[in-house]
């Protein structure tokens, strides 16, 4: 992939309406656009990113036996009503069809998932069940904020499990816990267990997972010793670790996903049940578990970047390195210079890696070394007369000070090397 | 994958208003629930199917240069004023925040992408260019009919291509047609190019792509020497081939896909200009493609069916091979051919090879049989205590009259010969 053929440039400013830093970052580096307050187009190089966050996603749910389906958007209004969020959650945009039929726009999918999966489960012997979608999401927030952590539209991954009893539920709640720990590890990202409201879904206790940073949402409370905190909109004097005693340190964060115990709220809405070993019908108990993935983008770039920019954990970043050429005025040397970046691309390509070549001759050097630390990607490799003399082209990892001098040959098979690592 | 653990199983009979044999099989098979008229959530089996479909687009899309991005569904109102559809296209779904802005939900993206290119596009150097995405489309039908071939909500792929001159248009619009041939071939249909109207899209002529079946809700008029055809809605009194002169073949179509020479109408509504190597600035010319992609696999299934169910081309099929599972009575011969089974499916896993095992003991095994029909996989896979007593397992393609007793070894080989022909 050639920059100068990449749909969607790097820019010096984002707009005044775009606070957050994740935004500006992903803006500037032409990772989105923005279309209006809260809704975002991605562009190549975010879809990218995102492909590869939904991928870890999807394959840490296939881990835990969830099988992916994709529920519509439109929700009939019907729906709705059945549970009684229809008029009492505020973030759901309506609409109305010609022929006066009323929807929602999902804004989750509960009401849909229930329905559809009393459909499929009448008896024990179809227990448990999971399923996930990877979805667009809409709410009608009154102000969008925050970049991508916060918009009216959104990529949400979303999984419900069905099972006979508490016990099972219980059991496949921890399993999910270990995918999520591993879906954000995966990602580059520490996330903390906290515990927290079950907000519109359910009454019962929920966690969240929040990555640690200073402009994060949510004000929490930590045990470093346990790994696991309290959100204070739920124990706002709580002061003391429930577990161990100890101290909890007071800090932000943002929240990457969420997991909700809704027991038979909604299976009890639509009587859903199924017919237990002796023949008796029991309600269908249900988990949720949530994880934003547009935001799990946004959270990445809250914690990876620095001044200059984005700092692309490998797992996601959305290339695996980018070739700068210098390019010489010597027409001679320039032949030369540019031969060897074509040959660095072509064996790059052939070992499965994939690069973003920077030969633009109208734009200064400092200003492609600019762009590159703005974009984020792990390993920048610069292609120069200098560096050819010196028998090789100058890698520089995105976040050391100092790039080296290495044979070509040994700069590919470290990203080889590396590539079997991350996945 | 166990049928036995898939979330959607079959049914017998499909809702009364689901008419189209496409939204029967495909409700029958569990590949599709209907969450309510024209509104479908895709099962597993589905999912896997679209995937398919989505990633022979992806390459495809690829292969002629287009980058994927993904843009907004909620569009707000001031972009729909700018090319004056706002009132124009009566099936857009609209909607009001609780802040009084008003959207309209994605029917089509010109809006969208226009002002997007307009960013990023300044001069001749930066042209051309073309992107795509696979997004979720939304139009209020008065009436949604046909199964997933016309739904409120459903998957579309567009490009959209920005050139300097109208020859560079004509030569990428003549790439995309090679594109689109080999979008459909590779999803075992033959489509005919058929010249239509523009619809709301533009006035300059457009071309579509049909697949000829007998629930075509098009009437076409074919040449069949040219492989070209024209539909009636722009040439009602055409009676012979514009090329050849030859006598045209009245027809009927599903359309799966369209090209459209939009000019400068969406780039002049908005002033959308690049400077030419003069230094002058000219009006962006625009092409604009689409091929809706949950409509494609409707379309496979009117063309691939017959009576017993669905007959999935190899290469869009969910999975690759059907293994069904005679299980006896006999408690000896039932763990040997038990364990057979579990081998096999070991055999294949090992080899990448996605198999559907059915071991279903409270199920006969003609109730199996039909179960596989229905569902469609190409290849059927039935391991007995005969057919091991015969030296192997029997194999039926799906659209075979008998199947074949050979060895389990010889039957791996040949999906992993298979598989290499359709990747």
């Amino acid at each position: 992939m050639r920059y100068a053929d990449l749909f969607g440039a790097t820019r010096r400013e984002a707009p005044r309406d775009i606070e957050s830093i994740n935004g500006q970052l992903l803006y500037r580096g032409g990772f989105v656009d923005q279309t209006a307050a809260g809704i975002y187009t991605w562009l190549p190089l975010g879809v990218r990113v995102l492909e590869r966050v939904e991928r870890i996603v999807r394959e840490e749910m296939a881990a835990v036996g969830a099988q992916e389906i994709i529920m519509p958007k439109l929700h009939p209004k019907e729906y709705w009503e059945q549970t009684g969020r229809w008029d009492r959650v505020d973030v759901l945009f309506k609409l109305e069809s010609r022929t006066g039929k009323s929807y929602a726009l999902g804004a989750s999918h509960e009401e849909i998932v229930t329905p559809l999966a009393q459909k499929f489960i009448h008896s024990y012997r179809d227990l448990p069940k999971a399923v996930y979608q990877i979805q667009t999401k809409f709410r009608d927030e009154l102000r969008a904020k925050g970049g991508v952590l916060r918009g009216r539209e959104f990529g949400m991954k979303d999984c419900y499990s069905f099972h006979a009893t508490r016990e099972d539920f219980l059991q496949y709640y921890d399993q999910m816990l270990v995918a999520y720990r591993r879906v954000f590890e995966r990602c580059g990202l520490t996330a903390t267990r906290v515990r927290a409201s079950g907000g519109d879904f359910t009454e019962n206790i929920s966690d969240e997972f929040h990555v640690e940073t200073p402009s994060g949402e949510d004000t929490l409370r930590i045990c470093d010793a346990c790994r696991i905190g309290v959100n204070v909109e739920i124990a706002a004097t709580q002061q003391a670790c429930s577990t161990c005693g100890g101290a909890l340190r007071e800090t932000t964060g943002i929240e990457v996903g969420n997991t909700f115990d809704i027991d038979t709220k909604y299976s009890g809405a639509i009587n859903f049940t199924y017919t237990d070993e002796a023949g008796v019908a029991q309600p269908v108990i249900m988990g949720c578990y949530g994880i934003g993935t547009t935001r799990l983008v946004g959270a990445i770039v809250e914690a990876h970047h620095d001044e200059a920019g984005i700092r692309w954990p490998a797992s996601v970043a959305p290339l695996a390195a980018h070739v700068v050429v210098v390019v010489p005025r010597d027409a001679e040397k320039r032949v030369r210079v540019m031969g060897a970046a074509q040959d660095l691309m072509s064996q790059l390509s052939h070992a499965g890696i994939e690069a973003l070549l920077d030969d633009r001759e109208d734009t200064s050097t400092g200003a492609k070394f600019a762009d590159a630390d703005l974009i984020g990607i792990p390993v920048r490799i610069v292609v120069s007369d200098r560096a050819l003399g010196e028998g090789g082209v100058e890698v520089k990892y995105r976040d050391a000070a100092e790039g080296s001098v290495q044979p070509r040959e040994t700069v590919v098979a470290a990203l080889v090397e590396a590539k079997g690592r991350t996945h």
